[in-house]
């Protein structure tokens, strides 16, 4: 094959250093919009998400000769999670399940695959201090996430938040950090500790209460990181997943990714105005990025955590 | 330690499932923003790039007893950057490799770590016809991409490509997929094919003419999209791939990540107008997903590709 | 002058059609980014803002010669936003006015400008139900908005919100409207009506507990959105606006932009499926743009609205 | 009315202060995008639009009653939009007239209107040398706009373009501003200018060469930036406004909107290397913003400038 050949038959080119073939690879349709909305009585409920459905299995064929007998269409993909939603969505990870469950059981050839939804929160609106019925604003800035991987006969589940934005005005320090000659920060004991928490936990089953779970590690993570007086970003991102995986025995690790997002200390002397930890200026670019995992001793790698964007 | 306790000297726990420990880790400063202006002569030339520095190795005490002894402050790690920068940049691969070794080497608890760059292009204004020595305009929308890992003994140079937007008119068909209970999408012998490809290949090596290489991997990525007849966006990618592959003997693997970004004709009939290829509405979600690597036979799998957005 | 040449006195020129002039001009600091704690007690508050300074003039000389003499640098203004903020920063509507008054007082030759802000709302983080002294939880989506303009010796506040997302699963419908060759909408006796509320509103005076305004009126655009039955999103407008004006002398005029963010029913009738209102696919474009003003009668334009994005 | 009742005759209410009534409104369907195809030979050519119709008139029930006799669907404006594109495109001013003249002339009620469009460049793949006849590659980051503006007999077009990223390594001044006690500001003598231009400009003709009068502005644009020794952004903005006008007597005014992107020289004297303006830090936010008119003398002021975000 040349570039500038038209060929319907890519036959594999071979080059000194070998024969050039297909890897892994998936595909799907990405980012499905559904709302669904219950309205079984007249106190109606809405779930807002924002789904992705991929294949892994047999797809050598589409790759290599563009034949398509084996390519369960995106579009039929995007279909199958509105049909799906028709019965009910619930926890998205159970949603995910289902959808799981159906593909790699209609299509021989499909061995496995990644679903991924995220959720948007949304709060009733109060009118005269009661909850309305059918009318709903916009929750927090934060996302709950959840991916489902299946390869052969693992089912693996991923879920977590992202855009978790938290600061506290004190109670963090940092200081004892080794110095050279590119070292010119000084030393602070007290300062503006302020994160996005992006995280991400497995569970050890597929058979938990995931609404229950979620809220509860959302109110931990908060309640550690205002709760721990923090030396280091590190430490306080340990300190949440400890809090985790203390209270919840079907989590197995929890991975982070948190920038810090710094808030500096103006300098109002030549304004001949002191500055004792009252006005910051909120950078964004550079920041300082703190991610690790926080797990029990002696767990198993999954390989569920790849294509996870910064968590793998 | 319980969620509210202020804690600095955090024992780790256990439960009754395990110990909880400290797992993969990693630290720095992303996102700092350089741009080098080397103004040798009354030519100038810039470099634009967006670098992040991120270290591995022993930081246990920075997370379980939030003691810094080891934590070169992130600061320092953009600072360094923009030191290093004074010396010249050059390729970004380049670049990054000098950081790599002079973190590593300096200090002996820092074992390895991940280096990011991305590189944004401009171009000379043209006056009368002339290019001006001194004024630039941003170029293309595409972003040039680097990482390079080190790990141990092993460094690993993966590079890249990001927001490469292409389109064909024609040239495009999709059909003899499988139809179940939720497929209606119709059989298509024309239509528009349009992606954004990201793609990330691995090289073997780190003695590469780095720019020569990125520029020559651009144009067959072009070629190969232009050139080829599609049935299918897996066969297109794998035939970029190819091309890339065929020609490049030190690229040991090449990943993509491609949306099939939709051109839905118009449904003109009720208007009694036809619509032969001509009016097409541009959706933004959803959009298909296609994912590959296209790989030599037998290549070893490489652990620095996790981290890596949409490519692990 | 020609384009090649370089000059720093530049004529202006003259063309058949009349001397080039410069019109209406105005620079300084936009996005300043401000966070200010105040820890009188040890239960701190904090105050997020994002600030822009524009000032108007005499600043002919600057553009038609290079000569700065009246340039009061964007860098100076901005060091203003942060000194002023030590003494403390209150409802952003007072901030912006002291700033203003500085402007205009110090300089001779600056005789208005425009100043304006953003605010982010936080939370406090709840530790075993009671309210942390320190740790804060960003708010909802929404941001706060105002605009200060002088002009001689007018000063005009405009303030608002915007990213108020809002939706109703019913109790909206839309029917009545005209036919023509192009119209192929079904009429809608019960479909979902979203949006997000984008709204500024101008104030008779500078005397106002803003602040209280603020929170009022939020209040009521959301009583007013959720509590009457839809027969148009413009209608739903006017509504919030009146309920606005009715309660808020202090207000003379409120100006909405409010997208109608489309949630189509899903046809699940090829999956042999009914759909009762309960599977929507939530689209991103094209959506329903609404743009009012509702005013009390015979009220005087007010320049201030000049330079406020899709409300002038 | 209260806010609490349901009600679909909204009788607009009276307070001290004066009858509440509608003001200035206007609504449609925004961000349609459109992409083009015209395939009369082999040789395919693209166009790649983002247009918006919003309509005014008479629409004072759909307000006040949720009458909806009036209110030409959105959904049919953009069904209109895709329906006039079968004929072809062409300049994106064109395009947007015919739909003012559509719109006004269908329907008695609706005296105006404000049309606006985004177009996006691509460029031809080039394979061994020959542009290729059916595939593209998105171009630049620049966006062309336009916006036609109806008001009873008055047509204005005002076109422009947004995103044009430039900037000079040398040929920058900025000193002989004043200095007051917020002022910290070094004067600088050789700095690095950058900016991202967006300039719109009214035509005084429906009439023209629209394609060719737009590169030849950008054109203009990029040589005045260029070619001009700066001693404030102001004086290059004049400059290039100047340039502009001088050669285009069917523009009547251009306006320009542009940040100062700040590119700080970063101090290198710790690290005891020299920076003679080779390594920058280059900045997000804060930046300067210069906003200004470039007219001809005693021109008439155009209420068409109103909505265009940034420029009026």
């Amino acid at each position: 094959m040349t570039a500038t050949t038209t060929s319907t038959n890519a036959s594999t080119g071979t080059t000194a250093t070998g024969k050039i073939v297909l890897g892994d690879n998936q595909y799907g349709k990405a980012e499905v919009r559904l709302v669904k909305v219950t309205r079984d009585t007249a106190r109606h409920s809405i779930e807002d998400l924002n789904v992705t459905s991929q294949l892994r299995g047999d797809f050598d064929a589409a790759h290599t000769a563009g034949d398509n007998g084996h390519v369960v269409a995106t579009d039929t993909q995007k279909n199958t999670v509105y049909g799906f939603a028709r019965d009910g969505v619930g926890a998205p990870e159970e949603f995910l399940l289902r959808l799981a469950k159906h593909f790699t059981g209609e299509f021989d050839w499909v061995s496995g695959g990644r679903w991924a939804a995220e959720k948007y929160s949304w709060d009733r609106i109060s009118v005269d201090g009661q909850e309305h019925d059918h009318s709903f604003v916009k929750g927090g800035t934060e996302v709950r996430n959840t991916v489902v991987t299946v390869a052969g006969d693992t089912t693996t589940v991923i879920s977590g938040l992202s855009d978790l934005t938290v600061l506290k005005s004190t109670g963090s320090e940092f200081h004892g950090f080794p110095r050279d000659r590119f070292t010119t920060l000084p030393e602070a004991t007290d300062r503006i500790l302020a994160t996005s928490v992006a995280a991400r936990w497995r569970y050890t089953s597929t058979d938990v209460d995931f609404d229950g779970v979620y809220d509860d590690v959302r109110r931990l993570l908060l309640e550690a990181f205002a709760s721990n007086h923090s030396y280091a970003l590190q430490q306080t991102l340990f300190q949440m997943g400890e809090a985790v995986l203390e209270a919840h025995p079907e989590i197995e690790e929890i991975r982070f990714s948190m920038p810090n997002k710094h808030h500096f200390l103006v300098d109002l002397g030549p304004f001949e105005l002191d500055n004792p930890g009252e006005v910051f200026y909120a950078a964004d670019r550079p920041y300082g990025l703190i991610e690790a995992t926080v797990q029990r001793e002696g767990t198993t790698p999954s390989a569920a955590w790849e294509g996870i964007a910064g968590f793998c």
